[in-house]
């Protein structure tokens, strides 16, 4: 007997979403509730992949047992499929593990041909309805099943719309339909060089193999990759009775969610369009109406609608977004799921059903995406900003995004890769806009509504989005829009901004400030901090970063970065003066000018952090960074010796060149910096300690509780970290003598050099903590340097697969994250209470906090922004992975 | 009851040599084989370290035991320390484990003061002895233990010799030694301002601290450091009774070999002098007469010494370096030693031995350093070259050298630093020339014979050095020298040559070619083959050099580079067209220009490594760096732009500049290179492999037995490997079937990226061989650009013993063998019967060897050169560290 790879939707439930996909799982959950579903069943995901793996073949079995399952929807609807006399019609979608809305294929209307449109115009005794959905069915099956370009479709339609007073589909008679009809076969019969397919059973096929087929099609894999779904789940198909919005006006189609999505509002939002098919409310081409409006409009089915999404809610715990269709005063249920939302959104719901009851703290917790804690916090348009606000859309996608207009999104793509920021301008977007809309730092439409595709993707993608923008008049030809009206005019390539959360349009490029923690988030990240094993500390430099941080819920500084002090403009004369200079004394004295400053640097930053530890990294970077750079001078000289005119000043850049020019290096970022410098050229790390200790002594004197944690960079071997120390602690201990007060302090290193991992039992002999530079380790462990990798090979590896994702924002498992696991066993092997953390930029990324919970760091370091998310991360963490 | 610091000779013997040192264990053994060995005892290596642990006193109970030692020895000698009657005078000598000749103190004559030089004049009947000896104790005892600048003691001794006819030592009167003494005594007190200690125990207590002292003094430390001997294994101090080999014209002193340290000639080799102490042998300061003189001169002596020599080899089974006096015509043996040799004369001694049936094959394997091997093969000076042969020395260590004149050993240091090549000029040379020694390519000196100290330690070293060139008239003021009798003149930094094989100084820089395997060093060759386990490959970009490797004995190709010959002056103008191709057809088409020229390397490759396996490495450096540099660009540029006299060569340049800029990276080791490149343009690769295969098929038709294996560079993720191997094998499956002939071949990778290693299992999926490429995984793990680092702090780094070696030069074990072993377990637990080999630099370097041989490699692979060193280190490997 071969396998079962068809399911009857009263043979599948919820938890089979694996083998069923969300929406098939979904369908047999809501068929097995009794509730109103149109009879059905599904192919599963395993059939896909056999598909695949057979080299686009069925497998052995599939088909005899679709066409049983056929059999079984026909004895229960009573109609039959290819019979004239009652033609049975289903559609045929994909349905993935993961929703992905929009990316993959779906047939309507499958099962008409001559014969059977024209029984169903009898059956209904309305020939227009049958025409109406014959021509979708050709068009949409020419489309998606025969690979036809659709615009050809569109043109003959708008020519006959054209024809009528209104302009609309609605408009056109029965026998412009019938003509439509004919036409359509035409056109697919020229593109494909063949008749439109009449056997129900034929186009059955063929609808199963394309949908199949979606799953690697374009935008189907960059969405994944985009959303780091992985590419081996498959999709499933599910063929479903059709029930029909277009059969009158006692019919209609809709989408609606059980709570606001952009909000969280606990109240019904959606939309509904009477005398439709849902591809018209998702496809925004005619506008719909607020599902409130239904309620005067249609009460009882308002009310049988109204009940079973509470029903739903509460059975599945979340909100849910559903599909629905009145077929002449008949409700359907089309599909359920959990429904996307923006983050504000999230966070609300999440703790609001909390409050309710519906779900646990845990729950509640696990529930937001960490990314998401991220948008609430970024990128809101300053409040004081004057803007010149210059159309007004729909509020789509909260959030705000600045870039240059782009009318395609190839150009979005293009503009992207090259570092560009970009606004995808559009009338509105299909499932082939994604990739620009990925690139694109906001999304604005002329057509389409809240559930509208632009609306629903943006939200998903967690970008701005203003859509249904109607005073736009776009121009695709000049690649511009003009706004009705008025004379703004905004061409391709020009600044402009949205505001997804007020759906304004904006000239220009706009000030924005960042966002706050609003009382449901503050709220959910505490309970997040009832749950947490990692610590969270924040990467800053000064104290205005480090009061923002502690805001944010920081509960340290694992990174204060010391150079940066260095390149501050008043400073940095007596820097390059220090680094020039041709003897000790000469030096000496240029490091006790910069003492002052980078005392009254701590003295700041330790105010701020009052009571929190405080890890100071000493020099990193090689000193000719804060010198003009090498190139510069060397055209300054040439054209002076060329020139002849100026001596003098030749003789000083020359002399500059030649200590530039002995300074350089081939790769800097392995050469002379780090405890490297430290070593070599010892002055200026002793001025660093001596400033740390006088700004922590002078602090404790004034009562404010300091831990300075003193944080040695590029260690490779246990010696340098030996020498260092023995250079540095006396210096500490003179301080703290001179002022008459001890305080503690730690003395540690980054590991970020792959040696450092490797000896860690050694390094850990005179190292009290180590801090993971996963930045640097990650350049040295793959062997790249980010500044060349990024640009010229590491996003195409990304994007050929070659690399599972970017290992300079997702820590690398199997490589660095092998060497940060035998980093922290043999450190805790040599100092069982070794502080561990990590201060690269992983340290505020939800994926590779995750592995830091798994790896047993003691905390988290990453910038002020990122600290709500890593509090939330953490807490996913140990509920993923609880420490025993 | 306190430890026992202290073993009279009749205690000890030769195993004890950590304990005794290597002097006092040979003195014991010595002794015990009834030897005349004049009566002592040694202080062992455990009180040195006990001294020094406890902050430079004697440990409980040392001195206590010493006293008791004297006593035990004035009871045999009949003599007493201190008495007038019958002094009882002792030499204090350092004895470390391992022979530092010269680079510890010596104090001799010890017990004088002037109530005992008195009766040493009364006993003997010769004032002008006990005169002699006393200004010696004085002056060595000031300049050793009580510190004392030896210069003025010098100046004293020459004012004297001055008055003299003869100006030699031996021509200065009684009266004036008598003067000499009281002067030495004035001299020691002007300098210390103190009086000349005149207690025997005291001088006793101060000598022995001054002995062990000298275990850290700056060469003893700067020599270890040189040698790899650990700085924590203390010095012995042996104190035994005086002989004077200046007691008159039946005395004399002497030094030999059992056999030739030069040649390795089974005859007895040394010197010796009449009426002499030790001192003026070693240093130079007379020229003493061969041993073989003695034979006429003192036959009996010379018989018994004959006779002892013999018995000590057959003993020691090895050539011994010894040192005797003869007192009144008795023979008394102060010291036995393995002697130290020439690489030319270790490998004829071991072969000898082990042919008499004295040593074992496996020990005369044993027998020879590596490093030794490689100075038979490098650098003798061309046959054919016309040389200025200003001069003729001694050729007292062989081999050749070239470098810059330099007159003192600082300067030499510091040229050396430089990266200059150097030849040290010195009148003689003593333990404070060694820094400079170590730092030159060959030592001339004008004093001192073939046992003097210049000649002991070059051998030592390994340098070439021209002794006793009496000629040469050395003007340390000027900074020069003339050759006496000519015109020829050499001034500090002028170019020179010596060839210390034949004892020629020659004039400028010469031309070197390179050595050859002598017959007896093909026989230990071919007994090291027989032990070894690892294979000894090549790296060898050239047929020249391949057929070299193999005739050094080289079993296969580890690396063969393939950009090398991309470089070539015919090639290079089309391999820039083809990175500067704009199109992908015009690429193709400079591709298929190279084509040909890469086909016929391979093809000379493959014929002279016919029936080896040959490993070719695909594309591996930068592309920019083929092409012009930025910074010379940027100044044409500049010039043409200013000047504005050359439009068009401007737009060109700028052109040029343009496309440069586009592919210059900030950390080019770390960018766009290796497979990287080969996955973002394949063209070259693929281009390359069918290079490779048109090859193959070519030779194979011809009866070549070929084995090809394909080396991807710089693999970092095993999905790398995938693609390339997927770009790849079609080609050469394609190539075969166009040739319609088959050759084995493999495919793999370096493993050169830390990232590789760790996820070595993954790895060894795509690869059928591992070859670690060291010099990068050594940059990679330590974080170092090798570039940089050297110069800018790796080398201080070695010097103030933060790193224990140069982790370029010998593998480091704790971090990059870490990786290696790592990668070795993981890759074998994929594919078990993996290949792994090492082609770094680190392929050639002993101490590197016999970690892979612990790591379980399969091969090595070394520059041609170095292929007999690897197969005697792999032989030493395997006998140290067998594989079960």
């Amino acid at each position: 007997m071969s396998k079962k790879w068809v399911y009857l939707f009263d043979e599948g439930n919820t938890t089979m979403k694996d083998l069923l996909g969300g929406k098939g799982a979904n369908l047999a959950e809501m068929t097995n509730a009794s509730l109103p579903v149109p009879p059905g069943f599904t192919i599963t995901t395993e059939a896909c992949n056999a598909y695949f793996d057979a080299g686009e073949q069925f497998p052995a079995g599939m088909w005899d047992q679709v066409v049983a399952a056929i059999a079984t929807i026909e004895k229960r609807t009573g109609k039959k499929l290819g019979d004239p006399a009652n033609p049975l019609l289903v559609s045929v979608r994909s349905g993935a593990k993961f929703s992905m809305p929009g990316m993959m294929d779906t047939v309507l209307n499958l099962g008409l041909n001559d014969a059977t449109d024209a029984g169903l115009a009898q059956l209904t005794g309305n020939e227009r309805f049958a025409l109406d959905a014959y021509r979708r069915f050709i068009a949409l099956f020419g489309r998606i099943v025969l690979d036809a370009d659709g615009r050809p479709f569109e043109d003959i339609l708008d020519k006959y719309k054209a024809q009528t007073a209104g302009g609309k589909d609605t408009d056109m008679t029965t026998d412009m339909l019938r003509q439509i009809v004919v036409e359509f076969k035409a056109e697919v019969h020229r593109q494909t060089g063949q008749d439109f397919p009449t056997d129900p059973y034929e186009q059955m096929r063929m609808a199963i193999k394309a949908v199949f087929s979606s799953w690697f099609g374009k935008r189907a894999v960059d969405y994944r990759n985009n959303q780091n779904i992985p590419h081996d789940l498959g999709t499933a198909v599910n063929v479903q009775t059709m029930v029909f919005g277009n059969m009158g006006d006692d019919s209609g189609t809709g989408v609606a969610f059980t709570r606001n999505p952009a909000t969280g509002e606990r109240k019904l939002y959606g939309e509904y369009l009477m005398n439709a098919q849902g591809e018209d409310v998702v496809a925004g081409v005619r506008t719909p109406h607020p599902i409130a409006d239904m309620h005067k409009e249609l009460p009882a089915i308002y009310d049988q609608f109204a009940q079973i999404a509470e029903r739903l809610e509460q059975h599945y715990r979340d909100v849910q977004d559903m599909e629905f269709t009145i077929e002449r005063g008949k409700l359907y249920m089309l599909q359920t799921r959990n429904g996307k939302r923006t983050a504000d959104a999230a966070v609300n719901v999440a703790v609001d059903m909390a409050n309710e009851g519906l779900i646990t703290k845990q729950e509640a917790v696990m529930r937001i995406e960490p990314k998401q804690v991220e948008q609430l916090l970024h990128r809101r348009i300053d409040p004081n900003a004057r803007l010149t606000v210059i159309a007004q859309g729909l509020n789509a996608s909260p959030g705000a995004g600045s870039g240059m207009a782009a009318f395609d999104p190839d150009t979005a793509e293009k503009w992207a890769h090259e570092g560009k920021k970009v606004i995808l301008v559009r009338l509105e977007t299909s499932p082939d806009d994604v990739h620009g809309m990925i690139s694109a730092q906001g999304i604005l439409t002329a057509r389409g509504g809240a559930t509208s595709h632009a609306a629903v993707v943006a939200r998903g993608l967690g970008k701005p989005c203003v859509s249904g923008c109607e005073v736009l008049l776009i121009d695709e030809d000049k690649r511009e829009f003009t706004v009705a009206g008025t004379d703004y005019r905004v061409q391709e390539g020009n600044l402009m901004s949205i505001n997804g959360s007020t759906g304004e349009v904006i000239l220009g490029e706009v000030p924005m400030i960042e966002g706050d923690l609003s009382p449901k988030l503050k709220t959910l990240l505490g309970w997040a901090d009832e749950i947490r094993d990692l610590g969270t500390w924040t990467n800053a430099d000064y104290p205005r970063d480090a009061r923002r941080a502690r805001d944010f819920g920081a509960e340290g500084i694992g990174l204060c970065r010391t150079e940066h002090m260095f390149f501050e403009p008043e400073r940095l004369p007596v820097v390059q003066k220090m680094i020039l200079a041709k003897t000790d004394e000469d030096r000496e004295a240029y490091l006790a000018q910069l003492l002052p400053f980078q005392r009254s640097d701590f003295e700041g930053i330790f105010q701020a952090m009052d009571g929190c530890p405080v890890i100071i990294r000493l020099i990193d970077p090689p000193l000719h960074e804060f010198l003009p750079k090498h190139e510069d001078l060397l055209v300054e000289v040439t054209e002076l010796r060329i020139k002849g005119n100026n001596p003098a000043l030749l003789k000083e850049k020359e002399e500059l060149l030649g200590a530039v020019e002995l300074m350089r290096e081939s790769n800097p970022m392995l050469g002379l910096r780090g405890i490297r410098l430290g070593i070599t050229m010892p002055g200026i790390t002793r001025m660093q300690v001596r400033a740390i200790f006088e700004a922590a002594c002078n602090c404790a004197q004034e009562g404010v509780v300091v831990k300075p944690e003193i944080m040695i960079p590029l260690t490779g071997h246990v010696n340098e970290l030996k020498v260092a120390r023995g250079l540095l602690e006396p210096v500490a201990q003179a301080v703290m003598e001179e002022k008459g007060i001890t305080v503690d302090y730690k003395f540690g290193t980054m590991i970020e050099i792959p040696r450092a991992a490797l000896t860690a039992d050694q390094v850990a002999e005179y190292a009290e903590f180590f801090s993971y530079g996963t930045n640097d380790l990650t350049q040295t462990t793959f062997g790249y340097s980010r500044d060349d990798a990024e640009g010229k090979f590491l996003l195409k590896y990304v994007e050929m697969g070659i690399l599972p994702m970017n290992p300079f924002q997702t820590l690398d498992r199997d490589g660095v994250g092998k060497l940060v696991r035998m980093g922290v066993e043999l450190g805790r092997k040599t100092r069982p209470n070794l502080e561990v953390g990590i201060c690269g930029e992983h340290g505020g990324d939800p994926n590779s906090i995750e592995f830091c919970q798994m790896a047993g760091l003691n905390y988290v370091s990453c910038s002020p922004f990122r600290v709500p998310v890593a509090r939330l991360a953490a807490a996913q963490a140990a509920i993923r992975y609880p420490r025993s």
